[in-house]
């Protein structure tokens, strides 16, 4: 059995590998050979925490386990992550535990290479301006691998508290690029794409803010109540999302569904995309939206692309076990 | 974190340990302080393997996480175990994992623990021949720690195939008792406890087998269909169970609930009798029946107490995570 802890993570996994583990794994999904197993969530009563488990099996990359963790909202004032994840890969072939890795990081990796695969099939071949609403811990994570899909020229940024925006200023400035705070109907004119990455339960941009064919990535959105973008902003985009189940239950898509504006058969598998099997976007005015719940299997595909590192490397800790 | 490699198990938790700890948690269960979170259980498409996990929270003991792991048939050939578990503990303070902990001996710890303690609180006092049904692995196992409840003088056994009967004479002979292959009317007759640990679908030991105040621990219905007693026996018996929900959906009593013949109000929990706030046993002619489905939080708490003891004993491999 091998461990990567979680301060050997850093240095060990590119953003290329886990765009291209994720990548992969949105393929296997939308093929079915891949799926992930009903979540797990618990308010565990202690501590204030939540508890559960995102887990699944891709049959094409012989990845099987799962991410257990949660929120723990007393750990900033001991130091530790609020955040605390494990990933545990299991040997599909004997149904051994093959190997135990650090989540923490992984977690944010994976959840920016979910928009940065969304951005590479969906959005313009000449988007110039990315657009990021939140700016948060994940907002980083995000602008940076979006950067890399395409040849950005300006990044504009809106946040509820404005002066948190000096996070994504600096993530320009590391890329040479300008950056500039801007209101949401500047945003939504002037973007060609958009990522909000929130923990609200309002909607933030509305379909009025948007206009050209831009592509909007929503990745905060993962729990019943939660929402980003307007339900008449998702109705007239063409959408796409990791997981339909996830989509219309807790994802973005949830309230635009409730309200009767789209049906399940109008939101597509980004993994459709990937195949081939989806044209993706198909005019220059279209706006494309991504649906990002999170799913185990991303979990599970780059801490398998981390071991395979470690173990390369020879930084993998291996346990007779 | 503290890993705990299979090997190093057996020389490290004694019955005395499981017994204390799955006691205890099942007493924590009943006051409603340690609850299970909902089976995930996933026949995975892949080597005819059945995948999942047992997961709970133990608020008294801080016990928090989950046994992971399944079925894979096509190991024995391999020279593994089909049955492959493994038990990852969490600091419930602050969601850190805390210990990896191999769990194949320990799930069958935990089984033989689980009628042991209904043996020890619902058993006659002065029973003396202890029947079992069943001989394969896990039967070793059951009737090792039973016989450490009572003064038995006697094992008799009954099985499909007489001729692996042999595994249970070498236990009895071991604990210096005489050993009889007997019919199952014979078994009924004489036994003060009954164990059955079986895979049947069909009920073996049935109503009219059973007379005195016998105590019956059936331990090998975890699936919906399977079945080893007659249903009419569950009516006559005084019926108790680790976790009431399990007891009637996958359990020994999901046949006797179908039929109508007992309802859930009859079915106590074992640790109500622990507890005090359950009688238990009232006479010596009642048939006292244990539905032992099996729960995550018994493997976590025999995997706790193995943690502790594999630290006293500087047997823990302490990995920095």
């Amino acid at each position: 059995m091998y461990i990567v802890p979680e301060s050997a993570i850093a240095d060990l996994v590119s953003r290329k590998d886990s765009f291209d583990a994720v990548e992969q794994v949105f393929a296997s999904m939308s093929k079915r050979s891949a799926y992930n197993f009903p979540v797990i969530r618990e308010s565990i009563g202690h501590a204030d925490a939540l508890y559960g488990f995102k887990s699944g099996f891709d049959r094409d990359a012989l990845n099987l386990g799962l991410k257990s963790g949660g929120y723990w909202p007393g750990n900033e004032v001991k130091g530790l992550t609020n955040h605390q994840s494990t990933v545990f890969l299991f040997d599909a072939d004997t149904g051994k535990c093959r190997a135990v890795v650090g989540g923490n990081l992984l977690t944010a990796l994976r959840t920016a290479a979910a928009s940065s695969v969304s951005i590479a099939h969906l959005a313009p071949k000449d988007a110039r301006v990315i657009g990021m609403i939140g700016a948060g811990h994940q907002s980083a994570f995000q602008l940076r691998a979006a950067l890399e899909q395409r040849d950005f020229e300006k990044v504009i940024g809106w946040n509820y508290h404005p002066e948190m925006l000096s996070r994504l200023e600096e993530v320009a400035q590391e890329a040479g690029l300008p950056f500039e705070k801007v209101e949401l109907d500047q945003l939504g004119a002037e973007a060609d794409v958009i990522i909000s990455i929130t923990s609200s339960f309002d909607p933030i941009l509305m379909d009025a803010h948007v206009s050209g064919g831009t592509h909007i990535a929503c990745m905060g959105t993962d729990t019943k109540g939660k929402q980003e973008v307007g339900a008449t902003l998702i109705a007239r985009a063409t959408v796409f999302t990791d997981e339909l189940a996830q989509s219309v239950s807790i994802g973005e898509c949830q309230h635009a569904i409730a309200a009767g504006l789209i049906n399940q058969g109008q939101i597509s598998e980004l993994g459709a995309v990937i195949n081939g099997t989806h044209p993706g976007r198909t005019s220059d005015d279209e706006v494309t939206l991504f649906d990002g719940t999170g799913v185990g299997l991303q979990d599970l595909a780059v801490a398998d692309a981390v071991v395979k590192r470690a173990v390369e490397q020879g930084i993998a800790i291996e346990v007779e076990f």
